[in-house]
């Protein structure tokens, strides 16, 4: 599971909290790669908080060069760099500058220790699933894109209640009354799909979550389904008032007639270990649960 | 509670279901109401549907005139006809042309038989409690609508939370993060709130619910308080991703800096009360209890 | 609402927390107490860890010499003091000694403060709606109690579930197939009602709610009825399945054929209310809703 | 998948259904079976409907001697079926003489069609997790016991909640301040933890659900864990007030001390499948779906 640490050459810097916690940050860390022979490279919101745009990148060409990608910033800043950086695989070290993440839950205090751990080539990887939504418009993909936490299909905002039809691996399933449906992965049954009712998911379970938005009908409830299935969504009337968004951060165009399929995406979230906390005490910690 | 019969003499019809529904009901109604030497008039609709628009009148001038409403369609129907009734307290007989509603019990078969109770004055009304709305802007009240069943305050699609500041009576509650926020009525308590997880509240209860839509915080829920109560609601950011809509059916617009007030409107739906059944027997059917 | 401060001769005191807790404050409060010229008596409890018996009285004595009652201990405590008060009328003081309850939140900090408020008639009553259940047994009443929190009809451990039938105002409301059902006061909405999926209620609203315990019928919801609902509860099968207990304190017991009857008490709870503290303020500090 | 046709020899009935149901399907079923040269015996309440002995088998003999155990009855019979049949990995072809069960889909009107696809081989069987109990004491495993559905914690009925402490794969994950506790499969999804608030899990996931009953902190939600997953319960206080039963039929004894692990059992139900009914179709019509 761990790279060979001679690999770890080129690092990349994806950030996106608030600029001064990037401007107090960035600068000693590109000085300590930099002082460890490494070569670094940064986002354009880095570039911006440094004002220096010598090694700017775009997201993908960060994930192409990089050996090693840390991301400075919550789990939103990790889900917009998980979806660049999973078709290369590269590993992620995620620091979070504003407090605990369920996915970032390294903090500024632990994080060199841990950065020589990976350097070093001691860390370990864990991986993490993805979903890859496609849109079907005449018998073709329009769109696909991925994601590591959750597709949503949601109502605008004046339509009271849409009409969703579930079909899996070619089954029907039933027909959703409701302000939307949210299929997501392990990782992401701790974000919208919990506050939609969804159950918290092991991220080691093989499995999908389908969790209903404010369902009409009342016995509708989230269904776990094995992480092999193809999710099929199909929607009746106008596409204006139906909307697709990947991780909240992506929409994606439907048309009359698109039929949405959500199947496991052959890309994978490969991220560093904290050595420290396990999921439990994150968990935890995050949910409250220690203070019942 | 019953109005001098002698009273009734001019009917509005209001409709709003299937087209060839009105135009195989709505002939014989008006032919025997005429018959009965009342005045009929009706909605545009209505009009539409029977291709003749001699007695077609705004739903402002039909509650008017009228001396009661009689209004063919489901509840969404009546949510329309509530609205433009209560100002003036007409009294409303809805009539259910395609099954069984919370408000709209009464069915084709059951029509005739409780119009005539109704013209003899031997009908009980039932009052519903209305919601009023206002948007208050630089201290002053911007746009003010009265609702039936509730006020719903949602994000819009590609902002992933809002943040909603509740204040109750002049004291902060909470601020809710969360996809929104539903203020209903005891009627609407069957309606929108209860598919976000709100209690069934029988209409005779002086209280309204405040229901959060996937709040990010789960131990928010449901809070019912009283009906006396001043409900305010403010929000964090740009207006345009914040949506409020009463019955979902009217949108009333927001702005920066905007507060929704939310209070007991001074105006009632007074409904011809279902000689046959009881709110229980509808509920229990409606939910599909019977069947447990 | 304030009684006449003169009227305020004779002072209870009933406790139930750690012995080293009252150990600590009692001496100090009945000295003080004395000081004052007030006469003191305290129950079973607050004698054992005072080691003296001298002012001992029963918890009913209690209620029928005081002018005022003060309690030692959290809400639990409260529970036992209110079924005890409530007859009588006796204005509670209630004193946390752990932390902050929601029926008792004002603090050891702000003990001594509140109460010289209240000899000097300055304070003001809140009033609590409690409960009155009664077992029907042969036409005849075969118990009565009253409740501050809720009665709550459960399953024994070994039958899977009860059937147990709902009617209000004689109306049949539903049949339930399910762990149990529990009628809660407002008071009682943010205890086991709460657990069990119930709403917030606010004191203030009339109302009770009638919550199901994992019903087998998902449809099945938090209903909120009327105070002025008489609601009763009959049960199929062995009454050895089917147990009765109010605020989890008192079990009342059941035969076969019993109907249990559930209706707002004459009684109520008379509770001097904390000055500093309001509450949404203490249900937003108990539920956390601060920390979002 | 499917077993060689010729070793069906031996065929076990075990019914519990009303007794003019078996009596009036069981004379006719051994007939049938008699006349196909297999040989029959039963449990001991088919043998009461019978009035006849002669062929009367416990459980556990049945077990051992059957090729194909024929069960007649609902999803409860199914669930004492499979506990004994599972060890010896004889399929069960279910019957249900009510209705339609989550697990007993084949009807007396699809029965004999499916029987002879059974005899004839050409049926298959899906294999269903089942979850092994253990008690712990003193460092032993003091009673095994194997369940389908679920192991349920439950607190006794005047004890107002019970801690309990949950550790997965040795972490502590939380501790309940709750009703109970349920550890479900798959198959067990649709039982006891749903009525708790779990979700529906497709019996292929390899996962268990952890549900709390009635919890007091309202932030504990439903957990799907790794079916490899070993979770243990512990308990605060004396094990008078604390029952654990297995898919709500057997209660195992527990002690002051005691741990209980919950873990995937070797053992597995071999259902034969329904070849008319798929999983979502048969969930469509128990949770009334269709009818939304």
């Amino acid at each position: 599971m761990t790279p060979n640490p001679n690999l770890i050459r080129t690092v990349g810097i994806f950030s996106r909290p608030k600029r001064e916690q990037v401007a107090a940050v960035a600068p000693k860390l590109i000085e300590w790669l930099g002082a460890q022979k490494l070569q670094v490279f940064y986002d354009e919101y880095t570039a911006v908080c440094l004002a220096d745009k010598a090694r700017l990148r775009t997201p993908h060409e960060l994930a192409a060069v990089a050996d090693l990608l840390i991301v400075l910033g919550g789990d939103g800043t990790l889900l917009a760099a998980a979806r660049a950086a999973a078709p290369r695989g590269v590993p992620i070290l995620a620091v979070n500058l504003g407090g605990l993440g369920f996915l970032t839950s390294v903090t500024e205090d632990d994080f060199y220790p841990v950065l020589k751990e990976v350097l070093a080539g001691r860390h370990k990887i864990r991986e993490r699933a993805m979903l890859a939504a496609e849109t079907w418009r005449a018998g073709k993909v329009a769109e696909r894109q991925i994601a590591l936490n959750e597709a949503a299909i949601n109502k605008g905002t004046l339509s009271r209640m849409i009409y969703l039809d579930l079909h899996i691996d070619g089954a029907h399933v039933c027909r959703y009354r409701a302000d939307g449906l949210i299929v997501s992965t392990p990782t992401g049954s701790t974000a919208y799909s919990l506050s939609a009712g969804g159950p918290i998911v092991h991220p080691s379970v093989p499995a999908f979550v389908v969790t209903p938005i404010c369902p009409h009908t009342l016995s509708d409830r989230p269904l776990v389904v094995p992480a092999s299935a193809r999710i099929e969504v199909s929607f009746e009337g106008t596409p204006e008032l139906v909307h697709l968004t990947l991780d909240g951060q992506i929409e994606m165009e439907l048309r009359a007639g698109d039929r949405v399929l959500l199947a496991r995406a052959e890309e994978k979230l490969r991220l560093v270990r904290d050595p420290q906390k396990t999921y439990y005490e994150i968990l935890r910690n995050k949910l409250k649960w220690a203070e019942g």
